[in-house]
């Protein structure tokens, strides 16, 4: 997805609600602000919006001195879903269809997305769950449950910290010995890393790779080689998130995206409202026999 | 005031929009984005907001190469509000305090400012009527009373189109011998000329003078002599709405700001909660016997 004329503003808040939330001088806000000020005034709009996610949390960790200024709040809602798992798996194994409750768990788990409201509380997540229960998912269902259970070689490609412990309940309910997870390669945002598959105990379920970013999405020409080929060879790629979305929309593959739908250029892309638990395959996803 | 980081996004945002309303050319649109980006990366942040507000609709007006993008605006809710004005004209007159009643109609007026929501629409403009007609208003009104009744040399700071209506009531429960009406030197926004002054009736009813400048608020050194003399000359100022207060709360001179607090920095400067009806007297307002 390239980057529509409204995410400029949202760019920008972003940028100085991020720089807020790492250091409280002020000096590195305006250096921030007046710095993604001037990069999004010569931004190429083909590029997708989590590019510019890179550029400003890469001067934000450089500005700050701090490699990984989001690692409290990763910790904190990692600690959080660990503790909400064993009755999410429960609620998942006693409902009439153990798949497709864990998936509307897996976008329910989306909220924690520290990209897009950094001010994010557990409520919200509380909010999030039971909403997402009830809700319809806005997607093939049948095509998804299929292409899993004739698929090989699936690479599930993980969004958040947090968020990844609902991924695992979804992941539980396919089949493990096929499934590799890839996180991010470095820390920007709140974004899953290698540290947050080994804190939530996925290490110990799937293979687990890193794709040797800082992309909070996947851009294929910023991951390793090792990446790269797994992503090519892969018979089917799970993508998470918004970020995930942006950055491969475009790619061809096959694809199943599966996020919730937080905000209006989002939504308007994938032709649904915003707060929508969104299922959706690149055209040629359904895996044929 | 000074420009608050917090008023960089909304900067971007209030361009963007501005831009989509007086052209459906894309071009345009991303012209107008990337240099409002690129000043807003080097701004001096001790400039008001309305300094960046100029800058934007020049280059708006120099960019689709209309001198006036908001004329069809101003004239809509000229006539919309000299419809409504004979009713609140009886309302003012039957009520127990005509001047508090017309002060808290005129701040309702303030509604109708196209720099904060460019999708304003009628209905928004009768609940803030009837919601200050219900509201308190945060100042001191006696002391407002007292001192328009003693000043001999009244200078009232219009501010836009359609809202001077809603100013003519407040005008009209002063003593009209000794107030001068001053409006902006050439469009810029929605605020009010000469033009609508004159469309409105106000011509006939009290002297009427433009400042000379295109800002939307006023910045002294934008405007002209004849202006800047009426100033410094003036026993008392009132000047109406966030432009004014943004461009003038920091001038040494007995002034009564009176507006709508619309966004949640003005509220903050001020120490008020957004949507109250504001009166603020500069601290020597207050004219002594």
């Amino acid at each position: 997805m390239k980057t529509f004329f409204d995410c400029i503003p949202c760019f920008i808040r972003q940028a100085l609600d991020s720089a807020r939330l790492v250091t409280e001088d002020e000096t590195v806000h305006e250096q921030v602000l007046r710095n993604v000020l001037q990069a999004t005034s010569k931004m190429d709009l083909r590029d997708s919006p989590p590019a510019m996610g890179q550029y400003i949390h890469r001067l934000i960790r450089k500005t700050t001195g701090n490699s990984d200024p989001y690692r409290e709040i990763k910790d904190h809602f990692n600690h959080f879903a660990l503790e909400l798992y064993p009755k999410l798996k429960a609620r998942v194994e006693s409902s009439a269809n153990p798949l497709e409750t864990a998936l509307k768990l897996a976008i329910a788990g989306n909220v924690i997305d520290f990209g897009v409201n950094n001010k994010l509380e557990e409520s919200s997540v509380y909010e999030s769950i039971e909403n997402a229960l009830v809700s319809p998912v806005d997607g093939n269902f049948e095509g998804f449950s299929d292409t899993v259970s004739r698929a090989d070689n699936i690479l599930y490609l993980a969004d958040n910290a947090g968020e990844i412990v609902f991924d695992r309940l979804l992941i539980e309910q396919m089949p493990l010995g096929k499934i590799t997870l890839a996180v991010r390669g470095f820390p920007v945002i709140n974004d899953a890393t290698m540290d947050d598959a080994r804190a939530t105990g996925i290490t110990g379920l799937v293979e687990v790779i890193d794709n040797g970013a800082d992309v909070p999405g996947t851009i294929l020409q910023e991951c390793n080689e090792a990446f790269i080929k797994r992503f090519r060879n892969a018979e089917l790629i799970i993508a998470k998130g918004q970020g995930n979305y942006e950055t491969l929309s475009e790619v061809e593959k096959d694809i199943f995206f599966i996020l919730k739908a937080k905000c209006p250029v989002i939504a308007r892309d994938l032709g649904c409202r915003v707060g929508s638990l969104v299922l959706k395959n690149s055209t040629c996803a359904v895996i044929s026999e």
